[in-house]
């Protein structure tokens, strides 16, 4: 598949952000075709699949300025510099729902946008839960709500449960009950 | 939950590009704190779940510049300006895989990363397929498997299968083998 990949002859910097970069890249194939990339670059993130002892999924509700409203989501975080994702997923679960674990397990990993954007999440699941306060960063507004998934599966229907990476962990959960 | 608005105090804009532009918005919340957003607007992408005659899914094999390799995904592709979502899904379905088919039905949409992309994905499942030949656009680089759900997990151990449409996609699959 000799025509599979895309060297970079030119990158041109766009915008260094907070949380992403962007770039055009002008690639080359080996057929000698050039052709342009827009490309976001992004730390990754992680998000934790919580199930309380009561059987509810622990979710949290968010604006999100992107989509113009707020979604309900599981835990979710950037990952910082240098910090090890379970670790991110460790903190994130505790500062945003109080609920903190003695253990996560990475049950698996993705890529959200391949088509522009290499950010990957990192997805966790929780063995147990601990209820506690939320940690909130200044000016995190973050409403925690634990749902069934019989509630999820409605909230996915009205789309207030409307990400992939909430959609995936609630598919998830259902096969794990099958 | 009167803190879960953020106005638009001023929106600069950063880019406009082929696929997607960006942005900085300062944003004021309820509680008159102000903070900025980096955001990306994307037109948001279909992908379709078509199984063949065999039980095998039909699945593309792409260079991702965004991630410097080969990934294996769903047909997939980015909706055009005014164009309906389904139609899309037609026309990508046929053009990326050479498979057609005379039904798609919309089983989900997400939103792929809301932390700072719009980008929405709606995903359709083919009923039948009929065979044909590619017809990709200039420049386009995509070649054509087809996987059992057992091949396909092992796709994703290997991590040759690894964005979140095409791992909803095989979970969607093994919900509905149950």
């Amino acid at each position: 598949m000799t025509t599979f990949s895309e060297r970079t002859i030119k990158s041109e910097s766009i915008y260094k952000g907070k949380i992403i970069d962007v770039s055009i890249a002008t690639i080359e194939r080996e057929d000698g075709e050039r052709a342009k990339r827009e490309l976001v670059k992004h730390p990754g993130a992680v998000a934790i699949i919580a199930v309380t002892d009561e059987n509810k999924l622990v979710l949290v509700e968010q604006y999100r300025k992107a989509l113009e409203k707020p979604i309900i989501e599981i835990p979710a975080g950037k990952i910082e510099v240098g910090e090890e994702p379970i670790k991110t997923a460790y903190r994130e679960l505790k500062e945003e729902t109080g609920y903190s674990t003695t253990r996560l397990t990475e049950i698996a990993s993705f890529y959200t946008s391949p088509g522009f954007a290499d950010e990957i999440v990192y997805l966790y699941e929780a063995s147990s839960l601990e209820e506690g306060e939320q940690q909130l960063d200044d000016g995190e507004y973050v409403h925690v709500v634990t749902k069934s998934l019989a509630e999820c599966e409605e909230l996915i229907k009205e789309q207030r449960i409307h990400d992939a990476k909430t959609m995936y962990a609630i598919q998830y959960l259902k096969l794990k009950e099958n």
